[in-house]
């Protein structure tokens, strides 16, 4: 199967029917009030490619809570600051159960898992308050280079309800600093991971951000080197084997690519030296991941036969 | 980078003169006496690609025990007889922690986390036991004509011996029957069990073997279609995630390909369209996989950029 | 109150009466066909004294099947030949949760929490196997002596039934051979141990037999010296934490006396310097002890305020 | 032996001075600096019988900071208002192992096992600080009444102390707290948490106050019933399992008395119907638990025969 002749909008647009008539299974996030207000029967797919075509289904073109998605970019950013030394305090490996957050971070002493867990994530943005001069403003401004739109912010109230319910972070916090694996003071941390959660981006605006990991660390349209080829693929083979929490193998089972998800509904994958594609339905699985998001990707790269193995 | 101007010999031999000089760190395997009795400073590597091209150098011509590595073969050839039915008894997510063999065997009751760990080959071997006539001799046939070597065999003393220290086999074994997700009799299943860890190749027989999943299912040589295109990606899919224990993630992340290693020091990895790869150095690091295979297989994927991410 | 002028019969009628009319909840256990057979509203209790006085109710003349209460019995007997150096192979904390035999074996590197848990009993087992010349004779003519009763023996039938399903405590026994905490062969010690659960007495010869625990080591009637008084008192401090799975602090919390119970529906418990008492109900709660057997504990200890507390 | 006839201030100096020569093994706990800065030869005992009889040796009249010991006063006062709604909240169960306490409460849903780990003292001050309409003050003069020593009360610096590097206590509240099993502000809590556990008390007034565990519930000096007979029993049966953290048995086993130790190197025991005993020396042992203190409570009860078995 050739990437050239591949008609990408086609290929959508038949998975996208087909899925479209299924059922919609599962339950939108409600532990926030705003992620729980959204339409369950939102529907949208973009696909980007190296080259800059995009094509697209649905709502794709509505700002949607990425959530846990934004851990890859602060990944990407505390990964060119700090380099190697970066794993000192998180791993790489997969983190088995969903049950386990806690119980791993108790076993392993204050490291977590892999830096696309919550508690991982949590430790990358201690990283980076201890290495920007302006957080905040720091990583919006990246997140606007990276994706090449400029009004991409994030969304403060949605920022001020997962400060006010949580509790299960604050857990994982305070048990990660009484190993000694935080740096900075609590509330700050925090309040900078809930902004990272809070950003807001289409499916289009997704499936172009990444572009620059389906090509080596290069933004294909801007020329602009994110990060170098090594940690491109390094990042990519972290998200196939930890970006879907406790689901990760079955999503690489079942789709091939690497990706992450968040429980607004959305899913981004990768598919190396060719495209990006992003999905979004809010309906989550007991795993907390889109239904029909990880049933589109399924049957889109069994149809065109486009996965990374 | 392009695969068809690749000179792979003069890859392989450039990162093995490297690897050489380096430090042999770890322990050969010594829990049954014949893997013990291996000399530590063996070290071996063969390359095969889509066109029957074979590259080798050091002591790729010497047989070894291919011990884990032999699970991908009893998973594909019971993949094929049972289909989906499979996953009812076994998972496809990494396991988390070494220590967790038993933890989450009794967590999730009886299923094993995916068919590459100890407890998933054994139930993959009693699905083999239930559906084969003649099981022992179907399974060296299939070798043999996947192979495409005849006298493939297996080491009868090192199969003895392991049987007669395989305590923690026959633990999960029985809490696995415990379960109820054992048919038939446990020590024909470990018998069995213990003849596939005990089947012997060379790394050019292992790279020339498993050329059919570099290759979507079809032995690229011969021909013949060996499983179905799905089905080999999967295999990949669960290689990629689940392949080294509990070091998949590190595996993914220094080396970005799916592939299976083995206690006697031999690693397998595959490239998808292109060329599958065997390592063999007896010294095994911390997580029991080669030090050296590691090491070898991150710095060819380093230098060549040939990773599928 | 004064043991004296204490009326055990009266209060044992009281409390029988009490509780018969009560709901009988629960399961009779089936894992064995021979316990499952067990007529459910067989109820029996029996008092014996440090005087000998002997006071009964009920079904406390037929011959049940004491399993894990027999744990005791081999803990004495080992605790006697080994001393202090029984500790060295099997701890005194309680072990929390059920699931965690496995768990909790593994993490502790094949030690078991207590000698009355499976996993510790099987070891006490494998001590006396290394220690006595003739382990079966020997152990049942200790539990004759000790219990001054010359036809008391095991039942064969069901020790061949528990050994036909025994496929947990094999998954236990390999595991604690696995890391060489078991010296024996393997069945040899199982064969043992299953003979050690399928002792029968009746309640009253249960509650005349642990007489020695409630008089600090000394059999009270015979005047024989079982174990030593600080053996003994360990014993029971044992039986205290440890007596009943993962519901003792339960039921020390509910009834007050250091006791032992088994899944056939037997309870003993022994108040010392007073008396020691024995219960009967085959229903079992969800934790496999026996539901009216607890019912009836602490409804007596509360009625006559005769708890060690 | 008879209670009446023991020189219990013969029995105390006797096993002190072997005590005292041996070697004082162990760490003083340091993870707050105040409790470092004690003298770690100090060691000090006190008993008082129900009689109001006081015995004393060493540095029995030094006011030490009782830590966990408190928790048995924070669940008195609780056990009153709530009664058996109480257990609802929390469990009366052994935890298992040290690094269990967040393991176990992640897998219990946030219900702690007992009231005298920190997360079930936690649970305890939440549900006084919901039921009093002054906590603080009427948690100390709680203490004041009990121990009939008016000038008890808790040092500041060192609750200040305990608050400012409590890192694994915000992250058991914040895991309580997702599962629903925290009712009020966390930061209420754990000051009157640290509040609690900052109480201070001489080993003497130890002894005094914790008489009513002795007597069934009746002060047996003032005649003040602080609890209730059933309930007395009930908290000392808490304690006998679940007293001394992951060395319950161990305690139990040794000395045979329900009690309960804390971090200043305090323990304090109690023997049903005879008398209170208090022990400290500020070396910890590796569970956590005074090194001597255990020490002289074994030889103690050794020497005397005084255990409840």
């Amino acid at each position: 199967m050739e990437s050239k002749e591949m008609d990408y909008q086609l290929a959508i647009e038949k998975v996208y029917s087909q899925i479209s008539c299924a059922e919609n299974i599962g339950e939108v996030a409600t532990y926030i009030p705003e992620l729980g207000c959204v339409d369950p029967a939102k529907f949208g797919v973009s696909l980007t490619t190296l080259k800059n075509e995009s094509f697209g289904i649905g709502d794709c073109q509505e700002k949607i809570s990425i959530q846990s998605i934004a851990k890859v970019l602060s990944l990407t950013l505390a990964y060119n600051i700090k380099g190697q030394e970066l794993w000192k305090r998180v791993g790489v490996e997969p983190s088995g159960t969903p049950f386990n957050s806690l119980v791993q971070l108790e076993y392993d002493q204050g490291i977590p898992r892999n830096p696309l867990i919550n508690a991982g994530a949590i430790v990358i943005c201690d990283i980076l308050l201890s290495n920007l001069k302006d957080p905040e403003h720091e990583l919006i401004s990246f997140v606007r280079e990276v994706s090449q739109v400029n009004e991409i912010s994030y969304n403060k109230s949605i920022a001020r309800s997962e400060k006010s319910v949580g509790y299960r972070n604050r857990a994982l916090i305070n048990l990660m600093k009484s190993f000694g694996n935080i740096k900075n003071d609590i509330n700050q941390v925090l309040d900078f991971y809930f902004i990272l959660c809070s950003i807001e981006m289409t499916c289009q605006e997704l499936s172009r951000t990444f572009l620059y990991l389906a090509s080596d660390g290069v933004d294909p349209i801007s020329g602009k080197k994110i990060l170098s080829l090594s940690r491109s693929k390094r990042i990519n083979a972290i998200m196939q084997t930890c970006g879907f929490y406790d689901e990760a193998g079955e999503f690489s089972f079942r789709v091939g690519l690497p990706g992450k998800s968040g429980v607004g509904g959305g899913i981004m994958a990768v598919h190396p030296e060719r495209f990006c594609i992003a999905v979004w339905s809010p309906k989550l699985n007991k795993k907390g991941n889109s239904y029909k998001g990880m049933k589109f990707l399924e049957q889109f790269t069994t149809e065109t036969g486009l996965s990374v193995f």
